[in-house]
């Protein structure tokens, strides 16, 4: 029996999960044991050898719980890092010499052998799905864990390499798409709640709606985001009516409009590679090629972080909850929400809320604010009803995405800006009279 | 204007190809130009913009004629290293501290941006295909030159993680596969050249055929290799009569071997990245599915290096061409190419025969040495008219690939290595006679 | 202004729905109006033309409610015979003459005008499907009317030619199948209701389940008739133990029996034309392709006429329901439906039970009947839970075709026989002791 | 053995082919005993022995030289005419009571059983090409013999019905097409020959070219007919020009006009079943909306009765063709060509042409007349190099389709008109002159 034998015959017995496949519940097998099989994986010539180890580790690794994930991904932090003494020796050799052979050395020594392992592993039937499955437990068991940052950088990093723009397909998505990927869309809607199948259908069948996904070729049955839209001849102010079953449809060539009012990622494996700015681009240029006479590329957003921000405001005196509520004329709360959107910022000078730090950094326009547009429990408890058209205009998308981008700016008509302005300057006024009059 | 917009302004009349369209021709640019674009490309953000100018360098590419493009290269060569002082900084701090942190620095410091460019040029239209193009370029035209292989190593990591096992298709060629697949076959085989597409029908239509290819999900157009089978009930003797165009073909249920008579790799840009092994395991994997009762796979395989070799053993006195082409039975023949494939060696102590090689290597046995298999001019020429049959035996296969990939042995018949060694020592007896004699 | 352009204007004035389009309801069209424009129809030369009105005439008609429609369908019983003068001077020249040009005339002159009709109004996109949608309204609305035998006539006739065999397609349904024909699905089972989607991917989902249907090409958005299957590894004795939504797949390849468990016709218009015997034996054939170790197919099939028939008997005094319900031994219930099954006779003489007599016409043999096999309420109510399994014994299968086709021979176990016949003559005898002691 | 058993049996011994399959020839089978099992056909009841006794049937057809393909058609036509005393019973009855019942009795046995034995045949794998190619062999075999008009008017009625436009697929050929498909083209095109695949590629991978054609599907393998489409920038001149394979290609957005150069029907089996004007037309509406800058339609299209015509011409003293050839300014053919295209009439008072006739007939406008357009040999020969722009104008195409139809006018310039009318009023005075010299 040769060395690679031995090898494989002892991966075998360690594996006990090789004897998986479909229809039988694949048998537990400890970590260390599917460690130990991925440290001997990159040292397998055989192809269809590597593939085979790579089904059985991935396997395994499926039938794990969560204790025992952590466990693996602690082996996967521990013992594929760089040969530190190589690397060292590398690194050395370079700073002295400096020729570029010596750079070529310490280039792919410096890169950590996971990298290899996670190609390795990526050849195995399903390999890319079940990576990107690996990697949403590995955020959501360790994601807090520093000692697992560079973990995570290896599966970023070939990740965004497999998941590069070159690789996605955009896909249209109606009541002809096979089930199982309509199915995802109920599981993934994370905007807009779709109950069922019949609730599914109103998103996708009327002819006045359209659904469009990116999809990855070595993942064919899972959607990487989704985007649905609504064919309308007005700018749309409320959600519900939006989606409202008993709505009648329009011809779609009558449309002067496209909606976008959700997007939602699908895969919590691929957070930190974005594709939702891409996905809504390429959306504005195939609806503009399809249907020629629309002219306005809009959302219909949520604001998620408005109520949480007026709370604060509240608290600090500026605004009175109660009364903004009590307003039949929503008047001052269309004022407020301006102001947050415009003015309020993070920590790090963005945009506080994460919606808008999205569309204003994909270059759109915060265009109108709109109150009683989502009268669901979320959107009153979230945002008291208001939402946001965030306007896409194909002309200016790229210089506003630019000057956000540089200087922070937000594009906005001057009626929006005046408002959000003139609502800061009188907010601060009571707070710091408040403030006055605590001190007297 | 922005400093981003100003930046892109300049890459627009810089980069003259950017009114290039289908249909009409690109106005050459100058590599210079194209540099330049290429070292703005990672500072931008916008990834709509980083497609377009994408696009803009590829394009400007294919236009340069070679002298450009070999300018263009020196280019990629002097201007996308990484950063000499920040590197040498992560390399001390690590050297000095050792800290986790410090490790995935120098990891991130010492990546050349190159990838980063390439990873970037793969976003626009077509990238994959014309990066792949772009490599085949550099092969030809600084192939043999070392201060551009840190430039290759860069295409080739990527490629390699790119055109990874998972994301390869295996595709079966016939008659109804599209036009433009099959010219592509007629243009990339290697072995037993197709003249044109009548000839080629003979290659995939009768039903004792097989065609197939891996693709790439990003290069739809452009097969990565692919392989020709033929369905036989007995082991091949001659190529000319395997594709001979009179012969009456048998029906596919009543064939008891498939025989691999032809491989041919398409892409010179995937140079080094191979497919070959694969291709071969995945097609009796799904020939055996398809047709379970054929329980033979083999070659029909050229031996290129035959005729050399034979030349120097002449040389060197140990066989006489002429009286080995005079027999009317080619008993010597036989034994010598017996000898050739399993004893001769090139300078690394691998068998010396390229051909060999590839199928040893892949577990695959030297089953039978066959005179007058090819008698088409270069068959004549390269190896005297004799082919070998190598056996895909798969329940010996990865036996057979790990003892010759650890301990160099080669799987053969004992007739054959018997013959291969009386050969052998034969020849050596009047050659050290020759040199003895010529002593005196 | 052209004669036909004259006729075309005074059809388009009639035809209100002429501007109908999708999204738009379409404005009711009397149907005096749609009938004169069918009658103009086979006056037109230019084919566009004929295509334009045609479609007019199928939107307007599909605009009528059931009143109009009865009044459409009187239109086509009226107007649309063949010509009384012309084909009775044919049908006299034939018989004077009787030369083969005669026989030619009286054969043309015999087609109703209807036939060229429903050829012309085939030619609007969509027509076939809207033509199979019109039958379904004529038997519903005038089925049981003899007036309109003829109209029936010339519908049945074309649609026979039009889903020959030679036309439909077998295709697999499973998760992957759009979602508006998984849809039809639920809505046309007939035997074990599919309540939503959920429901129905416990149908076509797990691995050792199969479903398959007849399409047409021309109404690729209809299935004809679809049959569901399960692979098991023994005889089925329950059907809800089959589709129990909490039962463990097996392995398809472990399977070695396939269970036709459910067939439903989809399309009321095509009643009388049958597909469901041919889609058995193609689903039987395809089967045994895939999974070449199934050796049994085998139906789970109710019996509807079985209560019915059971309350005559006890009306007749042979049977008393009370206590062949209150057996917990049902080997009465056995025993009477093995009776009913293979002796109770329709008025033609034929099997008494439809799903009998479709499964024994195809040559099935009535292999077992089971009790309690379907606790569903309808299961109860129509055959207090009894089923049978009917036997595909493909070598069978022809032989017990013709012999039950040609001398009504039902194939049937000797055990089930001789139980029938054993239980025929003892109820035969209360019921003549009954009858004799009412008569002292 | 049943009595349907006994019939199976003796149908197998006859038709010797049975043993037929794919890869081994089909022995030949006397055309009595294919007629034998014809005529048993209608008798059976099992629709999958229908289908194989069908196979049979036409596989052991398939197999016939044409002597025997004479014998079984006479077989055709002396066996399956409708039963005589039936008919004459039923005809007699429905004279006498002229009852609804009568007149469907009538219907019924007034339609020849070769009808029925057609649609079984139908129920073949394969069965409608068998079928389309059988009347092909019929054509070409009978089709001067006015005694087996009736076999052929069954299967026109038959196939006219099944190859309704409802059933047919509008399909783009390109490049990426199926071989098989590409291959059809090859073989049928009649217009300009293309020589091989290579030719072929020119006509339709530039991306100023289109090709469409109808399918239908149950001839997968099959076009119908196919026409061929050139985008250019002005009206063409000459066929050579335009398939000249070192033009250059315009971008197809810079196309104002779509040149239809070739229209070739490819199935003799479907000859008297015209699908050249819908094609026309649907691909006109294509185009349209792929590209709506395009603003003419047009063919270059052949004149093959000039050259005969001509001749005529000339043995009537009224032309000169030494003379027009000589003749360096085309006009006296120019003027001669108009003539012919618009007053030439045949024996039926139509256009003599047959293109002419066609695309007159189609609606199109005779809109311009060229010399020196085909200068192939057959170009020459045919029409001395003269070709036809025939104009489709959307707007007028059903006017001048009527006006055609209803009273024979022909739409064309007034120039062109005017020309034509002078020519044949000069033509006539020498001829009368010729005519009256003759006489002195």
């Amino acid at each position: 029996m040769t060395l690679t034998a031995q090898i494989v015959d002892r991966l075998s017995s360690l594996v006990v999960g090789s004897g998986w496949r479909r229809g039988k519940p694949a048998p537990s097998t400890a970590p260390e044991a599917l460690i130990e099989a991925a440290r001997a994986l990159p040292g397998l010539h055989s192809e269809t050898r590597v593939g085979a180890v790579a089904a059985e580790i991935l396997a395994g690794y499926g039938a794990l719980d969560d204790d025992a994930k952590r466990a693996f991904f602690a082996g996967l932090r521990d013992h594929f890092d760089p040969d530190h003494g190589a690397l060292a020796k590398a690194a050395r050799r370079w700073l002295d010499n400096g020729g570029p052979g010596d750079l070529e050395s310490l280039s792919r020594m410096a890169e950590p052998p996971r990298q290899e392992l996670l190609r390795r592993l990526n050849t195995a039937p399903g390999g890319t799905a079940r990576l990107v499955s690996m990697r949403a437990d590995l955020l959501r068991l360790t994601g807090r864990d520093k000692a697992f940052a560079r973990v995570d950088a290896d599966f970023r990093h070939l990740l965004r390499s497999w998941f590069n723009r070159g690789f996605l397909q955009l896909v249209r998505i109606d009541w002809h798409s096979p089930a199982f990927l309509l199915e995802k869309l109920i599981e993934y809607e994370a905007v807009h709640e779709i109950r069922d199948f019949r609730d599914l259908q109103r998103r996708v069948l009327p002819v006045d709606r359209r659904c469009y996904a990116f999809m990855h070729p070595a993942m064919p049955d899972e959607p990487l985001i989704f985007v649905e839209v609504a064919l309308t001849d007005d700018l749309p102010g409320s959600v519900q009516a939006l989606i409202d079953e008993h709505r009648a449809p329009i011809a779609a060539e009558d449309a002067d409009t496209a909606v976008f009012y959700s997007i939602s990622n699908c895969q919590a494996g691929l957070a930190g590679i974005s594709f939702g700015n891409l996905l809504i681009k390429n959306v504005v240029a195939e609806l503009s090629r399809e249907l020629p006479d629309l002219t306005t590329f809009v959302t219909l957003s949520p604001i998620p972080g408005l109520r949480a921000w007026l709370d604060e405001r509240a608290a600090a005196g500026e605004v009175a909850i109660a009364a903004l509520l009590a307003d039949p004329q929503p008047v001052s709360l269309v004022a407020q929400t301006s102001r947050y959107l415009l003015l309020a910022k993070d920590s790090k000078g963005r945009p506080r809320d994460p919606v808008a730090r999205f569309h204003l950094g994909n270059g759109a326009e915060a265009h109108r604010v709109i109150a009683g547009a989502d009268t669901s429990d979320r959107g009153t408890k979230q945002s008291l009803g208001m939402m946001v058209n965030y306007l896409y205009d194909r002309r200016r998308i790229e210089a506003q995405h630019d000057a956000f981008t540089e200087t922070g700016v937000i594009a906005a008509p001057k009626r929006l800006q005046d408002l959000a302005r003139k609502t800061e300057a009188e907010a601060e006024l009571p707070a710091k009279a408040g403030k006055t009059d605590s001190k007297t």
